[in-house]
């Protein structure tokens, strides 16, 4: 195993529209990746660093409804940045993979395609925020928006146990929660953005259908990233056995 | 009075290092342009915004004193953003003349020209932060670096009540007072930048010889003032004998 315990760790970044099983995928394959024998770093922003936890309180703080698009761009990126100083830069050094629900490319995709910021001003703050650091592979899990939603809402009944009505249901405050209010339009959008940006460089981006079932969906996951990234794939069974 | 109280107000910046007297200009000037019937706003990051305090509050929190120099970039501009879209638009919308103590000059200054932040890395966040919104005249209050270290020193002393030792004083926690303990050396690259900065862009900046007593800076600075933009100057007995 030491030739993936060695050496700089690999940045994944799992994104998709809602309901495209992002949150259900990433720990499936941080899972399997460990019973490979990858380390790995399971994360999403602000990062658990203290300063990210306080920057997302002002981002949904109620008082601050009002703040201004580029006051909202400004500190979502100052989140981000320490996110990667304190965070992921420390773990890939360490030659941990990071497995991160949602990046940049969400930024470009939700505030760009969906909230019509310009894509030029995020680039810019990509730049400032993260410097010469991408990610080594972006997977979209990718499908229909209708397919998304259906998805997002059965999941609200069966964890909130009310019927789903999204624009109606009292949902606790969130940015999520607020992004899943938007309607099939917006979706579209983000999705597009994706689409594209992924069309654009294919070698840091994989389109993954996840319109099938859970398990199905982690494959082709698994099967994108050692194609890229060659670690010695094996069953749990065989992880065990063989005393890692 | 009409001519000036009408139409867009101007954005004047007062700049300087430490003892160059920006804080006692300000006031002065602005009183003095009171008297001539323009009406005006003094202000100063984070310019009294509730998003502009929190996110003040989150850079001076003892806790995060190791954040990524780019998270610190990118949470000043968030103030600087909301400050604008919030105080000086609207009040430069309204006809108001706004005096803003320090602006993105003092970023360009300080962390640029001080600490080595790439100055590219600033205009960009300028750009993001401020869309084309730069000040009509930055006030440029120059002095010798040992002059106003000197003045720095005995302001402390006289209103913190115990001789001035600026490297050992314990002075309260902030911003102003960290940067107040950095060498001399650092505030000639400081007044270096504001400098190239005037030279490069003499129609928008105005470099004032700052080494003068208060009265006599103030002049200087009125005179600048009046000759860029045209208001009628009169003094305070003429402004009250006049009904204003």
């Amino acid at each position: 195993m030491k030739h993936v315990r060695s050496g700089r760790g690999r940045f994944l970044v799992f994104e998709g529209i809602e309901g495209a099983g992002k949150s259900t995928q990433l720990p499936l394959v941080e899972r399997r990746l460990g019973d490979a024998g990858v380390k790995t770093l399971a994360t999403r922003e602000p990062g658990g660093t203290p300063l990210g936890e306080s920057l997302r309180a002002v981002l949904l703080d109620p008082r601050f409804t009002g703040m201004s698009p580029a006051a909202e761009l400004l500190v979502m990126f100052a989140a981000r940045a320490e996110h990667l100083a304190k965070v992921i830069e420390p773990a890939l050094a360490a030659g941990t993979w990071v497995l991160c629900d949602r990046f940049t490319d969400a930024t470009f995709a939700y505030q760009g395609g969906g909230r019509g910021v310009d894509a030029t001003q995020i680039a810019a703050l990509e730049e400032t925020a993260q410097g010469g650091l991408r990610p080594d592979l972006v997977l979209v899990l990718d499908v229909p928006v209708e397919v998304g939603l259906a998805r997002a809402g059965r999941r609200r009944q069966m964890t909130m146990g009310f019927p789903a009505a999204p624009a109606e249901a009292g949902l606790a405050r969130g940015m999520t929660d607020r992004f899943e209010r938007e309607d099939a339009d917006f979706f579209r959008r983000v999705r597009e953005v994706y689409l594209e940006r992924a069309r654009a460089r294919p070698e840091h981006y994989a389109i993954i259908d996840a319109s099938a079932d859970e398990d199905t969906t982690a494959e082709r996951v698994l099967t994108t990233i050692s194609k890229r990234f060659p670690y010695r794939r094996h069953s749990t069974r065989q992880a065990y056995e063989a005393g890692i």
